[in-house]
């Protein structure tokens, strides 16, 4: 299924977000407007503003106020991506190159910093207060969680508890910002805002988990980057644990790297290890696991269009390979 | 004047600021609550914090909603703090190694994104709209002005109008959200905001003007930081336009260090050139000038105490050495 027909019933709106997102960039600065421009236009799913439109979807959906919140989840996702990627010195996304690799360290900060803010703005015209409260909560839970990975970078003695605890800080947060926000701008009863905050963090660790397989599995290609980039920063993800746990030798090519700290050789053969072995299922079923028990309760949401949208999104992103 | 009598109608207020500071660093993460907790016991003058406590003192005081506020706006100056000696690769501020310096630039960018998150989940507990909106805004317009600065690195052609734009949006903008803010949640008349609006821009300029005529004059001990650290990094400011203008021959050092793009060596000569002609007192002039307007209006507010103490804020900001 593509996801296009699976946002089918907020499609519209979609494309409404897609046309303001892009006057985003209208600033009276032309260096500014430039940095934004390019950041907008990259190659992102808008998997995150899918969410919030389609969460309010089943309740009182009220495009004008979801509107500032679709797009502000959306500028958070950008932010992130462009502080990420200065902080990894990543050249390469979306196929194309990163803002810091064009036009430097300096001007990719300020640009993060400047998306950060625009969500911001965005999110207080909604006038409520609940979800203006979600928005700086949810970035601090992220930059908590950016600085545990970073500050775990080859270290070998990592649980999949700190594995799980991470990918919920960094990616699950802001899918739950989505979900809930939406649920919540659409007046959903307490108990559907709490049905919209459990399918956005499972469906959001399901999400990191193949993002994590892809970097085994994946091209360069389909994911517009370059694979291996998590072994190679030294972020141990969940494929990278099982490899450590099924091969506990002392040749173990992700125990090497990460004694190493580095080495492109050992990224190669962990791929190599990995593909060939059945953890790459074994990662896949847990994903799934999650996607199941993110939508275990969307049965008690009103039975809507949305609603199987939400069911499909969830498979999508089992099958995703980009 | 000393700053600490200058504060005194606000003086308990301001320790307790200053107490609820320090707890935001007591966090889960121990390697995020080690890097809040160093960059909180900075030595920041905590300037920004007194213009809300006394913006608002002369009207409906409530510390307990002022209190975020004043936290917030503190942070928020942190924050683009973090972030700018990352951006110039500071190596000292405040006497003492930067964040980037002894945790690196990754570290240094996720903590400022915290900072800034931090200090949007303090302002989003006044509940008041207004105020909200106030920060993304001006995030915004401080990111802007510092791309602005960046992307005019080592340009002979900016005017003063530039110049003061600059400034505007990178230090005025923070001081007007701390005196709106404090007139805001005081429930001061329209024509109190309006006042106290003014006079934080103006009061921001002059701060500026006198940050600059400092990087020529002052010592290093006094700063914290390295003189001249705005020529190296090819930022114009005020003093330097001045010597570009009162000494317009090839030889002049500011000419030669932008056109060379860097030398340590035109860096030193012209902050002795500057030193030993008037244009420092020039300089003052302008600075004096600001602030003198900014006090313009101060008399159509309430005769309190605090109003007293903001006429000697902006003699302390001209006086200033540090």
């Amino acid at each position: 299924m593509k996801l296009s027909d699976i946002y089918q019933p907020v499609q519209e709106d979609l494309a409404s977000v897609e046309a303001e997102l892009k006057l985003v960039s209208q600033v009276e600065n032309p260096w500014l407007s430039e940095l934004l421009e390019y950041s907008l236009k990259g190659g992102g799913k808008r998997i995150r503003p899918i969410l919030t439109l389609l969460s309010a979807r089943s309740y009182n959906y009220d495009i004008d106020t979801l509107m500032p919140m679709a797009m502000a989840v959306e500028l958070m996702h950008l932010a992130t991506l462009v502080h990420d990627d200065t902080i990894d010195n990543s050249a390469v996304r979306w196929g194309r190159p990163t803002i810091n690799k064009l036009w430097g360290t300096e001007q990719a900060v300020l640009l993060g910093d400047y998306l950060f803010a625009q969500a911001g703005e965005l999110v207080a015209k909604t006038d409520n207060l609940a979800v203006i409260k979600l928005l700086p909560h949810t970035l601090m839970i992220i930059t908590s969680g950016e600085i545990a990975q970073s500050r775990s970078a080859f270290n070998l003695e990592q649980t999949r508890e700190h594995y799980l605890h991470r990918i919920a800080s960094k990616t699950a947060a802001l899918f739950i910002l989505a979900t809930e926000s939406g649920a919540i701008l659409s007046d959903a009863p307490k108990e559907g805002v709490r049905i919209m905050i459990d399918y956005g963090r499972n469906l959001g660790i399901a999400f990191q988990i193949v993002d994590d397989i892809l970097d085994f599995i994946g091209t360069e290609e389909e994911m517009g980057k370059p694979v291996g980039s998590d072994l190679s920063q030294g972020t141990l993800t969940l494929p990278a644990m099982l490899l450590l746990e099924r091969y506990p030798g002392e040749d173990n090519p992700v125990k090497q790297l990460f004694q190493a700290r580095g080495g492109s050789q050992y990224v190669s053969q962990a791929i190599e290890q990995a593909r060939n072995s059945p953890i790459i299922e074994e990662c896949f079923r847990v994903a799934a696991g999650y996607c199941d028990h993110a939508c275990q309760r969307l049965d008690r949401l009103p039975d809507t269009e949305a609603r199987r949208s939400l069911y499909e999104l969830a498979d999508f992103i089992i099958n995703r390979r980009v």
